[in-house]
């Protein structure tokens, strides 16, 4: 941010006065078009935001300029004041906002959402603009660029609990570039937030680390001033603002009912009197009537220049999480220069990320024990097109946080996730941390795209392979070291001759008899299971599969052609593999004998061959179970 | 808790200080054996957590007495330091917990578990045990009984935000009958607390209200005091303890290796030595090669006996939402006397709880934006035997809270979610609030069933229903008044006359030329669509579904009968309605053409019916696909 250029005169101030006279016009007008909206904070802070725009590092015409200064709207549902904003200062004209206003096919939405011009974040989930507002602030460190970020939110969501992890973590890394603004004006949907859950918000910031500056939120001097003299602080700050819900408009001030309501059109030309505006709502309406409803695409982005390098081949037993280890410190060593970050969660030792640290020891990042902050916080830097990786067990990186990477897909971000510990391969640590849910859970996401490696060979091709992409990635790997896999005469499969397609399914073993679909940590079990019934003379034909989202349908074919179909793996038997190759062969119309062999109830803490076994999955049972079939007792 | 029992002479100090030798060499044999889990924060807690069951009342050989006063454990890694202080005060016999440690079928699992005697709650995902407390606490106040909640801490986990949350809940409902811990022993598993992520643990307590007591956590003297004084305090209290990991081993001692692995054999003789205790580990070597792996199932908890009442049968457009706000209340005015409890997030005029709080005030609890805690406190509050509900917007409800809902159901709790606002019927708020994933989500939690009613008349019988059962249930509905739904000649299907059957599909219409299945709100769209086509001279079998997570094996053998299967839904269409129907279908080895229609990306901000139209999901639309599958287009 350019200081000099931030200190507005009072003259400037006079102008954003009246702006936001008009912006409270605006706010009014399209919440009462759409009958739906929040105009109440809308104009409680909207002053703020007006002040803001009018002294940070923007250049409207080109909405994603590098160097401009960031601004995250974590109460996304403050929408009509952003737009409104963003229209004063020119990143489009306010009468598409106010006229297109949660409108179908509008980008115009409800929340704030990254297709709108100088958005850049999506939020709506609230509690999340602060860890994505540290997200940025980190990236303009990793890229070394100079930009501020600044992350507005409500005072009702100062309750959730994420707010406390971001702090936390702000004041570790030292996010100077960072200043948080709360729009304090003591109400939330339901009421008066002393009443509904009291919050002591200054203390909770001071107690973590931050600086505060108190203010009149309505008062531009004071506005400016804070502003400048958080930029210049070099420690995170808050600017606590005290303001009025609905205010300029006397029937709305301190009215919690404005909050989530509009006003009803009768009373709109009252309301914009008080601000000196016409009601000339009739020109909207027309105007919204000839909206054409199309669909806005999120443009595609290019992949990563990064050097890959030539896949490790391991020809003895190795986990996964080694080989991933190893694959992401090689991407480091070959790219010195690239723009790379990894996150983690107090558990660098189990997830293998030291010798990543080691190679780059400034973009190694360690969130302690706080996920949906990491979460978030990755998201946000990958969305800077730093190539960003967080590693965690599964439990942490996919159930606790499955809502964070919802929302971060939607903000078409770039995350690459690195679980460890799924499956039934967690070694004794018991149910609560078997992650046998990823892909049931993860499948939900639209972008998200999971990739499940069967050995190490395979785990280093597919993380080279996701280092040069842009997108949302989920790789899930188990604990233990895993049997290289090898075709019947010896010949390792995912060597250097292999090379990853995603969507390909890999044939391990032909077979005629019946063809049985696996993935991840089982994969390594089916061989042998299929080897041995080989030499029982049933013949199988096993495919790993690798990318169960986008399911090889060629696969799929040859294996209905048997006339039976298994499906085996350590996860919950209701939406993992055998579900999704199911799903596919009802819409394809492939018939034939079908049996899921995975996960049916929560099981026990044990080593893992103790809990395969309990679970009917290892090797021994499998055989055993494709054999009552084949007999026809089943 | 008895004060004056709870006063414990030097005497029995120094037997306690005796026991603490003795548990901790249990702890160092029960790890060394399992070759697994975490003693070091074992033997920082252990004087705390065996000094304070000496002090509090509890019936050892009856776990379940109603007024014992609740422990839990939030980091449920220290097992072996749970287990060895069980067994000290006579639950079960220590071998046993020594000798099975981690052992596949066992009880004494890596982090605790229910099935335990004495154990009051799983922990193993970090930062969720102060809002259990919370809820034992809360429990108390509804049922009226006098029992003190105890919640033991790590300091590691001090950093997530969940707690920040449950810290706000418990002073504002002055719960004082709450007392946490934390072992602040400053190490968590990657290195120093100071050095992985800073916290001013004190002042963060301070700054939500609470008392601090800060101790020596290895004085069995100051240990004493300070829990009395926190019972008697009319304050939340925390005891702030600080400790020596691995204490008690002089090599073991501030060496943060050992939170997560144990000592080797080798190094056994010498730590015991040190302790006074014999190695006796060939003993438990033997026991534990003896063990036979049995599945201990939780018991089955009888249904509730509650007056149900009548079904109220709406012949007006209602929305689902009022539809289960009405007969909340109206269960709460047939069953005056009931322990019942409603929690809310801020939302309560949307989600419709306005008439059960009025009669019911002491019953209904205001969780803020907080749904992480809240999620964990009503699932506590239900696992006391007391029928709890929460309302939330689906995207709350569901996808914010999967992680607390996977750890509450391990847990046996008692839970029913109501969630609002689901599918695409969210009015205009947008892509990051349309919950279409709901059953993708929760069908992976394998004790947590999902009706998804079909309009108000069903809605109202589905919420009589859970009324009365025992387990953990999800009633997902969307926002807007629906049609009731009849049968071609007018009959309201869900009438008096109606009775709902958990599992059976409703038949809306019958056919023969194609069968449809349905969910949720857009049933009565179906219906029209089945009569439109119906006059077009297409006849089709038309299926409500509300218990897709168990499905009704005659209805899809009939509908596979009439050779063309839909579904149609407004959720995910990889993950919903439709992709339970095919995995079940091809498991029954019935094979049909087989059409999905549903959500197939993040859709727009809009009023419903126009995000229904965007997504070809409207009735026209509807009638349009199926025609054309029928004509043989598709």
């Amino acid at each position: 941010m350019n200081l000099e250029n931030a200190m507005l005169s009072i003259e400037k101030l006079k102008e954003i006065q009246k702006e936001a006279k008009t912006a409270r016009g605006a706010i009014l007008k399209m919440t009462t078009l759409a009958k739906s909206g929040h105009p109440g904070g809308s104009m409680s802070m909207i002053d703020f935001l007006l002040t803001l725009y009018h002294m940070i590092d923007i250049e409207p015409d080109n909405p994603h300029w590098q160097n401009r200064d960031r601004v995250v709207m974590s109460a996304g549902h403050v929408s009509p004041a952003v737009y409104s904003t963003l229209a004063a200062v020119g990143f489009f004209d306010v009468d598409a906002a106010i006229s297109q206003f949660r409108l179908a096919g509008s980008i115009f939405e409800g929340h704030v959402e990254p297709d709108v011009p100088g958005v850049e974040w999506a939020s709506g989930n609230l509690g999340q603009g602060l860890s994505a507002g540290c997200g940025f602030a980190l990236a303009a460190r990793i890229r070394k660029t100079a930009h501020h970020v600044f992350v507005l939110m409500g005072d009702g969501e100062q309750q959730k609990g994420q707010l406390a992890e971001a702090r936390k973590f702000a004041v570790k890394y030292k996010l100077n570039n960072l200043t948080a603004f709360i729009d304090y004006n003591k109400l939330q949907i339901s009421g008066k937030i002393d009443e509904v859950m009291p919050n002591n918000i200054m203390d909770c910031y001071l107690a973590d680390g931050w600086d505060v500056i108190e203010i009149d939120g309505h008062d531009l001097i004071e506005i400016r001033d804070a502003i400048l003299d958080a930029v210049e602080n070099d420690n995170p700050t808050l600017i606590l603002a005290h303001t009025t819900m609905g205010k300029g408009v006397s029937f709305m001030e301190d009215q919690h009912k404005y909050h989530g309501a509009p006003i009803k059109e009768e009373h709109l030309s009252l309301a914009l009197l008080e601000l000196g505006q016409k009601n000339d709502l009739e020109k909207y309406k027309e105007l919204r009537s000839r909206f054409i409803l199309e669909k806005f695409l999120p443009k595609p982005k290019k992949d990563f220049d990064l050097k890959l390098g030539k896949p490790i081949v391991y020809k003895d037993k190795t986990d996964n999480r080694s080989a991933w280890g190893n694959a992401v410190a090689d991407i480091a060593k070959l790219n010195p220069e690239a723009q790379l970050a990894v996150f983690d969660c107090d558990l660098q030792g189990s997830v293998k990320t030291n010798a990543f640290e080691k190679e780059m020891p400034n973009n190694f990042f360690q969130g302690g024990i706080m996920e949906h902050n990491t979460a978030v916080i990755a998201a946000a830097v990958s969305k800077e097109g730093i190539q960003t990786f967080w590693a965690d067990f599964g439990v942490f990186g996919v159930d606790e946080t499955y809502n964070q990477h919802r929302l971060s897909d939607i903000n078409h971000t770039n995350l690459k996730v690195i679980t460890t510990h799924v499956g039934l391969d967690v070694g004794e640590d018991g149910k609560t941390h078997q992650c046998i849910d990823y892909l049931g859970v993860m499948k939900n996401i639209y972008n998200f795209k999971t990739i499940i490696p069967a050995d190490p060979n395979q785990t280093d091709q597919v993380i080279r392979y996701i280092s040069g992409k842009y997108g949302n990635f989920l790789v899930p790997m188990g604990r233990s070291k895993l049997e290289i896999i090898k075709t019947r005469d010896g010949k390792i499969i995912f060597a250097e001759n292999y090379e990853f397609e995603y969507g390909k399914a890999d044939l391990l073993r032909d077979g005629s008899d019946a063809a049985m679909f696996v993935m991840g940590t089982v994969a390594g079990r089916a061989v042998e299971a299929a080897d041995r019934l080989a030499e029982k003379g049933i013949s199988i034909q096993l495919w790993n599969v690798s990318c169960p989202i986008d399911l090889d349908e060629d696969a799929l074919q040859k294996a209905a052609a048997t006339g039976t179909v298994f499906t085996y793996e350590d996860h919950n038997v209701q939406t993992g593999l055998g579900n999704s190759i199911a799903d596919k062969m009802m819409q394809l119309g492939l018939s034939c004998k079908f049996h899921k062999f995975g996960v049916e109830d929560y099981a026990f803490s044990g080593s893992s061959e103790e809990v395969f076994k309990a679970c009917r999955l290892d090797v021994e049972a499998v055989v055993e179970r494709i054999e009552a079939v084949m007999r026809g007792d089943v």
